[in-house]
C-alpha cells in the first residue's frame, strides 16, 4: 500500500490551488464536498447533505474550513485539520453569513467546485450580491489533472488490479448467466484486489452493447453475443476504468471482427498521439479519423476520453473543442467505441499518462476480442 | 410490494409542481437528476455526472427533458418518458444553449433542484444572463413534502422494517465486538427486509455516542456502554431513519437513565404538539423547553428533525426560524437528543406523519432504554 498523504502533501497541494486561482484572475476557491475537498485535504464528511462545508482558499492565507457544529470532530480527525483554521454554524445560523467573511473580496470572482449544490451557489450570490464565480473545471481545469508520483502510483496500481480482473473474468462461463451475475463477478475482482468502491460494471451484452451507457441487466447472456465490459472505482482514493469486449464462444461473426479491428486501431491510433503539447482534441480526432475513414463515424457517439483520479471521470477531456495541451503527469481514458443500433457494440479502453516522451498504459490487459465460454 | 407508480402519476405531479411553481412566482422548474427527478418522472440516471440531464416544468406546456444522447435509451425506458417532450445534446455541444430555449422567459425566475451542480446552474446564468434562480426547497420547499396515500404506504413499510432490524439487534451480542459489526448487521437486517440502498449505520458506543454525526468506528463496545444506534436508507424508493438508545449490560447508571427519561419525554412532548397548523418550528421549541428545563439544553446541538420521502432528509426543517405549517401528509423525523462529551449519548427517532387529528408514529419499537448484552 502508498504511503498515506500528510498534512504537508495537503498544505501544499492547498498552496498551488491557490496560486494557481490568483494566477487565473480569481480571488479565491470556494470547495463543497467532493473529490476537490479530498484530494484538497483529505477530509471526506461522512455524507453530501444540505448543511454547507466549504473550503476557503486564497493566496497567502491561512486556508479556512467552515462545517457544521455537529461534523467538526469529524474534520478534527482528518489529516490537515492542523493546517485549516476552523470555523462552524449550528442549525438555525445562516450559513452563508457565515461563509462570507471568508471570502475577502466581496465583489471578486471566485471558483467553485463544480458539485456544489446550486442550494449553496445562490446562497452565496445572495449573502454577497456582487461576488461572481466560475466553476472550478472551467476556472482551473487542470487543478487536478496533473499527477505527482505518487498519485501515478495509486493510479497504476488501480489500474493493475482492474487488469487482472479482466484477465480472471475471461475464466468465467457468460452463456446462459444475465448480465448482472458478470457484473457482479467484475465488482467482486475489484473489491477483492483492494477497490474500496466500485463506480460501474458496465456488461454490455448483443444489442445491448450497443447503448454505451448501459450498465447490466437481466438479459441472459447467449452463445454467439458480443459482449462490452467497461468497469472501474476507486483504490486507495484513486480511480481504474477500463474496457474490454469479448465475445461468446470461438465463432467470431466476420463484421464483429471487422469492428474490432477498427476500434482496436483507433484506441492504439489516439494513444501514438499522445505526448506533450498536443491538444486534448487531437486525440479525440486521431480515434476519430480511423473510425470516419472506416465508414463507422456515425456510430461513435461519444467523446474519446475523459480525465481520471480522485474521480473515475474528470478533467482533461478528450473531446472537439478542448484545445488545452497535454502536460507530463495527467492520466485520462481513451476509449474509441463503435455501437450497430440493436446489434452489438465494441470498446477498448485504456487509462493512458502523459510523459516527456509520450503516452504510457496505466492498463496492460490484451486488447485481442477475447473469447470466453 | 405496493404498486409501481405509473406515467399518470407522474403526469400528475409534474403538472402540481408547475402550478405550484407559477404560484410561488416561478416561470419554470429546472431539475437535474437526483430525488426531485426521480420524484417527478421516476427517472434515475446510471452516474450523475457533469453531463447534464435536466426536465424543464411550465405550467400548460409538456414537460421537456433534455439529455445527453447516449443516455437517451435508458430516459426512453423509464415510466414517464411517453408523458415527456424530449431532447438531447452529444459531446462537444454547448448542453447549455441547448437547454436555454426551453426556458420560456429569457429574464425569468426559476427554481432549480437543491443539488443541481454549480457547474450546471453557473453555464445556465451564462446562457441567460438575465434569468434569475431560486433554490427549490426554498422557493417550492413543499413539493415533495405532502405524501400521499401510496408514498405513505411506502413510508410505513420501511419504517417496519427499521423496527423489525431494531428488535432483531436487541438479540445480538454488543459487548466485545467492534462498532462496525454491529453496524453491518444493522445494514443486513434493512438489506434483508427490503431496503435497497442503506444510507446511515450508526453505532455510537460511549464517548462515540456523544457525537451525533459519528458514524461507526473501531472502538470496541464494552460491558457498561451506552450505544446510540441510528439506521435508515430507502426501500421501493422511500426512506426510513429511525434510532434508539441501548445499555450494554443491565447495570444502568443513574445519570444515563435520567438523561434518557428526559430524551423520552422531550420526543413524546414534540410528537404530541404535531397538529395540522402547528409551524415546524414549534416541534423543535416542545422538545428543546424539555430538555432545556431538564438543565440539558447545551446539550442538545442540533434540530429536532427533517422531513423524508425519496431522500432520507429533505424539508419540512423541525428548527427555530421555520414558521412554515404543517399538513396532514407530512412526513418527518422527530430526534431529539442529548451528548455528554467525552461521555455518552442518547437519541430517540421516530418518523411521524401528520394526520388531520395529530401525529402518527411509522415507528413504533418499544421507547424504553434496550438493554443487549
Amino acid at each position: 500500500m502508498p504511503r498515506p498523504f500528510t498534512a504537508d502533501d495537503y498544505e501544499e497541494r492547498m498552496r498551488r490551488a491557490a496560486e494557481a486561482g490568483a494566477a487565473a484572475g480569481l480571488a479565491g476557491l470556494v470547495i463543497t464536498p467532493g473529490p476537490d475537498l479530498v484530494y484538497l485535504t483529505g477530509y471526506r464528511p461522512v455524507a453530501i447533505t444540505e448543511r454547507i462545508t466549504a473550503l476557503v482558499l486564497v493566496p497567502g492565507r491561512e486556508p479556512a474550513l467552515l462545517m457544521p457544529k455537529l461534523e467538526r470532530p469529524d474534520v478534527e480527525r482528518s489529516a490537515a485539520a492542523g493546517r485549516l483554521r476552523l470555523s462552524d454554524w449550528i442549525d438555525g445560523d445562516d450559513p452563508y453569513a457565515a461563509l462570507a467573511p471568508l471570502l475577502p473580496d466581496p465583489a471578486g470572482r471566485y471558483g467553485i467546485a463544480d458539485t456544489a449544490w446550486s442550494l449553496h451557489l445562490l446562497g452565496l450570490q445572495e449573502a454577497l450580491p456582487d461576488s461572481r464565480y466560475s466553476a472550478l473545471t472551467q476556472a482551473l481545469p487542470m487543478m487536478r489533472a496533473v499527477k505527482d508520483t505518487a498519485e501515478l502510483e495509486r493510479l497504476a496500481a488501480a489500474g493493475q488490479a482492474a487488469d487482472d480482473t479482466y484477465l480472471e473474468i475471461l475464466k468465467v462461463p457468460f452463456a446462459g448467466r444475465l448480465e448482472t451475475e458478470v457484473a457482479a463477478d467484475l465488482a467482486a475482482g475489484l473489491t477483492r484486489r483492494g477497490h474500496s468502491q466500485v463506480d460501474f460494471t458496465v456488461v454490455g451484452s448483443g444489442p445491448n452493447g450497443a447503448n454505451p451507457h448501459h450498465e447490466a441487466g437481466d438479459r441472459r447472456i447467449e452463445d454467439g453475443d458480443t459482449v462490452v465490459l467497461d468497469f472501474g472505482g476507486l483504490m486507495d482514493g484513486y480511480g481504474s476504468d477500463t474496457t474490454r469486449t469479448v465475445h461468446v464462444g470461438p465463432d467470431v461473426p466476420a463484421q464483429v471482427r471487422e469492428v474490432h479491428d477498427v476500434v482496436r486501431l483507433a484506441q492504439q491510433t489516439a494513444f501514438e498521439a499522445v505526448r506533450p503539447g498536443v491538444a486534448c482534441q487531437e486525440i479525440d480526432r486521431a480515434a476519430r479519423k480511423v473510425i470516419t475513414d472506416a465508414g463507422y463515424g456515425e456510430y461513435f457517439i461519444h467523446r474519446t476520453g475523459h480525465g481520471i483520479g480522485t474521480t473515475t471521470h474528470e478533467p482533461p477531456y478528450m473531446v472537439e473543442g478542448e484545445t488545452r495541451e497535454l502536460v507530463p503527469g495527467m492520466c485520462f481514458s481513451i476509449e474509441p467505441g463503435i455501437y450497430l443500433p440493436g446489434r452489438f457494440g465494441v470498446r477498448i479502453e485504456d487509462i493512458v499518462t502523459v510523459t516527456e516522451t509520450g503516452g504510457r498504459r496505466l492498463n496492460n490487459s490484451p486488447h485481442e476480442l477475447g473469447t470466453v465460454g
